[in-house]
């Protein structure tokens, strides 16, 4: 048995559509940043049962998320020569379906796990490779920090390129926001809006950038970058084929607010595929950005998050 | 002395950015419905004096605003071959300032009223060409019902293509939203979007999808086509340099209100350059409509509209 422990993430320059949707392979490369202490904890066992039992939360899973967790549990068998089948204990720190990335760290810890657990030779490459196949930001969840995910030749798989050391005084306020999650429809629906191809050109000047700032640890630049790819996602998003706005009032309400007080101190918004806004702001300015935002309408609970770790085993 | 009146619009396929913006030629084709009983009234008398006078709801212009005046009664000035100042009062029926276009119908009757009191010869394209040099959509608000502007080899002007009596059970709810009015600086922003020349190929099959639905007199067909047009356009405002977020908590509220609203009856929104949807459905919908959204808050008050004629002498 083993158990491991890992965060979920922000987008800073976000993922968006799969060029191959069972392999999950993106159209192109992103970059985001782990949020602890918000965190998921997976234990895998593998023994001589008749199917994987796989629970969440405390709730036994089926059908498609069921599938999705078996899709990465094979690929480890595969690798391991094992046909044994497994026992999943996961839970999450956080509540799901908020779009706070559940299943980035899901993924990631259950990958993390099941390597461990096999007995098979690993490295975070590989398993960063796996954690994809389930979810396709748990590749980033695996390697922490600041991590970009690259496609080449050798692989799809994230590599970290900002360690948490460096970014200690960036705080990430998380106003918790009434959300549908659409995070499937919309990697479904990217194709459908005349505006992607012009997103694909924007993204390889975009992700340029960001490693740069992240290299040079420019962190306000970094926020700048992120609430920029923010509109510039949401607009692919909302003008694909079924127009998913995924922003609510309480949303705008949010986005109004941090432009006003962006003259007063440094603060970004940054929106992943959801409703519910990441604050990047210095430590200093938290205090005031959860009095800002505890009393709008719509906001159910604020957290305060710091640049989380690496996937670990405990 | 001449009067005039018109009404001002709800962009379908919207005008956005300026060629050419001393001239006002598009970068593209745009089309809109006028909005009844909304209007604006101008009376323009020519006398001797040193210099024009212009009034607006009772206050009297300088400025920008007054400069924008100028370059219409000197076009009309130069035609009629007069060198007379102006006396002008224009007054609203509805409040400037909230997305609402009074700009359009405002320079559609001082063009008109202005070639009727100089005494030259005119037509409604001339006075479309003229009433465009003040504000773009204006050119529109000459021709009224649905109009076209067009930019051809012959000029910059606009064309009626579909006419209000084809569209009696058309009616236009308007929840009037706390605004700021980008326009003139989100039209200034346009090529600083990644995704503005993605708009411009997708504007083409657009304004055909539109010809087509207006010729056939498929009203849903307009709305939908207008409501996917709205998220077109604010994608692209939102991702140029300034990051223009139109949209506040009550617009986000209503879009998503509508949206569900439209799996009981027809009903789709549009929104401008500003924050205040337009909601078009049918007239048997209207009351239901308007106790849906009175309670909205951030809603100040609901205007209802219909179909409007052509700006006319009076």
């Amino acid at each position: 048995m083993a158990r491991a422990s890992a965060h979920p993430m922000q987008g800073l320059v976000k993922y968006h559509g799969l060029k191959d949707s069972v392999k999950r392979i993106p159209y192109h490369g992103s970059i985001s940043v782990c949020t602890a202490p918000l965190e998921s904890t997976t234990s895998v066992e593998f023994h001589d049962g008749e199917h994987d039992q796989i629970e969440i939360d405390g709730n036994l899973i089926s059908g498609r998320a069921f599938e999705r967790v078996k899709t990465v549990l094979d690929e480890v068998r595969k690798i391991a020569g094992s046909d044994k089948t497994a026992i999943v204990h996961s839970k999450n720190s956080f509540p799901q379906g908020v779009g706070l990335g559940s299943s980035s760290s899901g993924f990631a810890t259950l990958a993390l796990a099941a390597f461990e657990a096999s007995g098979a030779n690993y490295d975070m490459k590989l398993v960063s490779e796996t954690a994809r196949l389930g979810s396709g930001s748990a590749c980033r969840a695996v390697t922490g920090g600041i991590s970009e995910w690259i496609t080449d030749k050798s692989g799809s798989y994230s590599v970290q390129i900002g360690s948490p050391e460096d970014f200690k005084d960036w705080s990430i306020v998380v106003p918790l926001v009434e959300s549908i999650t659409l995070t499937e429809k919309a990697h479904e629906e990217v194709e459908t809006s005349p505006l992607f191809k012009a997103r694909l050109d924007y993204i390889e000047k975009t992700l340029s950038q960001m490693r740069n700032a992240v290299k040079n640890k420019e962190v306000e630049k970094i926020w700048e970058l992120a609430e920029q790819d923010t509109r510039n996602l949401h607009a692919v998003t909302m003008t694909g084929r079924e127009g998913l706005l995924a922003w609510n009032a309480a949303t705008a309400e949010i986005m109004h607010r941090t432009t006003e007080l962006r003259e007063e101190f440094p603060i970004y918004y940054s929106i992943d595929t959801g409703a519910t806004p990441y604050l990047n702001t210095y430590k200093e300015h938290e205090k005031r950005v959860i009095s800002e935002f505890k009393e709008t309408h719509g906001v159910k609970e604020i957290l305060v998050c710091s640049v989380g770790e690496s996937a670990k085993i405990l």
